[in-house]
């Protein structure tokens, strides 16, 4: 299985691509990786690969791409000016078949709008939805989209947003019937916007799912469903949002642990336990995002991951790759809306 | 000062409003407390008071009101019948200059119905907000709004609310120059809905705020802003996500010194510290959400909120009271309003 990885999207250097790649490749030894970006750079990582991720080099190759996508760089930019990135080679690997997945910690936007012109869409979705697996009680996960690709969407969208998750969580989960909710303000049905309640009055009345109504913020986390469903800017909030709280509730649970000389001999022995815990909470453990709808599987990193976040990211595509997602999603989306039509006539 | 108190709103009977309104007497001395609800049920909770709140007994009132608002009742029902409530008697008591402020942790939607008739709008605004302080790191707090009262709203309103914001940071906080901003998907101004670049571009312009352009989902808690705005779905999934991953955490976190007999050992000597660190963390502390926008003062409670947490949410009404907040609103928006006005012409 040959990945595509875009090596210069991160935030700080390609270092952490190369890494994770390898730590990838050590996981699951069938991957073979196509890394993307200027020879010269990528030749020196892999050359001072650490000790124990040396024995991936083999499964790693270079292909040069002499620039990179800057992360405030216009998604209408890179479509006309970005051909010679990092990002456009990876892809255009990945259209012309020569890679089953590609991966890239780069700019989102850029990432959406060249993903969808060079592998274009399955099933009638205009355009991709970003997805990831957040952590819920007692060790569940639970779906989220979508996180900020689609702003002020339509009722239809959310829909999408509704089959596609379930698809990922039967497909790639192994889930029997995922339970299905939409992200409201409330749990009523006379709350909520426009768009969200038009969803909700179609998908109660649709059997082609394991629709749960609605569910309000603290459900998300609460493990109330294995898939949840909102615009892309309440996902993006609220996924951000968390994101900041972790770090600030992991900062408190230290200095409670230093503030008194007691509690200071406390947190020297609880040391190896809040190491656990961290691990346990940190952001990168859920690391990689799936656009959806594509014809084809790109995961987008977070920019901030490091070699570990980066190689779950990379793990996530071949994961995807080998419950084949997008065949599932142009099969189960078509019929979809051939039925939705028919139910509608 | 006299404050009109909903016994009946909370999840769990009147027994944390009277407690609650208790422990703020103890600790606002200059408060009398008018509690609203059945007469017997709320003499028997007076009469049940524990020791250590006895002594505010003196301070509280009963106003009989020999109904209650259930929380799946819909406003427009509740503005046709609601009239023998404890929550309709308390903001009656309030409209007539019998108590300053008001507090209830009943059903929202009919509370805002029900404040913005009886006590009508100043500055224009159409519907009151909904505001609450939250933590950041750094021991620092961030007011954010709407959370949500308001969805699917203009710029106007989102800008309604930066300047509602503001007001209160800076008068009831004396915060000199409060940093205001906006939520959004992304940092660069390309970004965003409609009505949130829309509203950029309007700040942006002004000099009657310390406008600091938008922050993502993680600004929030990392203390980016003294003030962030939204519409009311995104700030209301945000803070209930919080709400929901904080109970999530503080269960991981004591799992974790629970799980092996050393961490067992360690969890036991670390409890003090820990019980400090929930409360820390626990969102009661913040409780008191107010309606910003009102002519009057009226303060919403969690309806999950125990004694303590029903206790702040009296303190912040006696807070935004002794601040003066509505007459400043009214003030400052009234102003703004004509300023916008020149401004555009």
């Amino acid at each position: 299985m040959r990945i595509a990885v875009d090596a210069m999207g991160g935030d700080s250097g390609p270092g952490a691509a190369v890494q994770g790649s390898a730590a990838a490749v050590l996981a699951w030894p069938d991957l073979s990786i196509d890394l993307f970006g200027p020879r010269t750079l990528l030749e020196a990582e892999l050359e001072s690969l650490p000790r124990h991720l040396a024995a991936a080099g083999s499964h790693l190759s270079v292909h040069h791409a002499p620039s990179a996508i800057r992360q405030d760089q216009r998604p209408s930019d890179v479509l006309r000016r970005g051909g010679d990135t990092s990002m456009a080679h990876m892809l255009g690997h990945l259209a012309a078949g020569r890679a089953v997945a590609g991966v890239s910690a780069g700019n989102t936007g850029a990432l959406m709008a060249l993903s969808r012109r060079e592998l274009g869409m399955v099933g009638g979705i205009p355009r991709p939805a970003i997805s990831t697996a957040i952590p819920t009680r007692g060790d569940g996960r639970c779906y989220l989209l979508d996180l900020g690709a689609n702003v002020d969407v339509s009722a239809d969208r959310l829909i999408d947003f509704a089959r596609m998750g379930d698809v990922m969580a039967r497909h790639v989960d192994g889930l029997v019937s995922p339970r299905v909710a939409l992200l409201n303000v409330g749990s009523e049905g006379t709350k909520g916007s426009a768009s969200v309640r038009e969803a909700d009055a179609w998908l109660a009345g649709t059997t082609s799912l394991n629709y749960c109504g609605f569910v309000e913020g603290n459900g998300i986390f609460a493990g109330m469903a294995d898939v949840v469903v909102c615009d892309g800017f309440v996902g993006n909030a609220v996924l951000k949002a968390s994101e900041g709280l972790t770090h600030m509730l992991i900062e408190r649970v230290q200095a409670t642990f230093d503030a008194h000389w007691g509690s200071r001999l406390v947190g020297l022995l609880a040391r190896p336990a809040l190491r656990r815990l961290k691990s346990e909470l940190d952001p990168v453990r859920y690391n990689g995002a799936s656009l959806l709808g594509l014809d084809g599987i790109v995961i987008k990193s977070h920019g901030g991951a490091d070699a570990t976040g980066f190689s779950y990211a990379v793990l996530r595509a071949a994961n995807e790759v080998s419950r084949d997602l997008p065949s599932r999603l142009a099969r189960e989306l078509g019929s979809r809306h051939d039925r939705s039509q028919q139910e509608q006539r």
